[in-house]
């Protein structure tokens, strides 16, 4: 992408409901200088990599369960 | 670790602060079946990385002001 967000790493995301019981791991990329998004990446047991979209309620759910998970 | 936890990745975890500008990103490993604990892994623009300790006030403030970032 050539508007300023060269290095944002998740080309398209998905809405689709990942249940947690497959994550491995969720990661986080703040918004930052060189991606002006906030990433969420899943990461699933079966090593396969999702990068979903924040503003979906289920992930925005995901996000605030975080420290209970 | 012989006691189960045979898949924790974080081997020692550090409570001192990191400032919030340095992150690149913050991952977030459920409790699981492989590792008995929730592991927080920060990885700064620096490309280095560090295993927080999730029960540390500063990190939990952290994991709830994740949705903001």
């Amino acid at each position: 992408e050539a508007n300023g967000n060269l290095s944002c790493r998740c080309a398209k995301t998905t809405r689709a409901f990942i249940p947690p019981r497959k994550y491995s791991s969720i990661e986080v990329r703040p918004v930052g200088s060189s991606c002006r998004r906030l990433e969420v990446v899943i990461k699933l047991k079966s090593l396969e990599r999702f990068c979903v979209d924040p503003d979906t309620p289920w992930v925005k759910k995901l996000l605030q369960d975080l420290p209970n998970l």
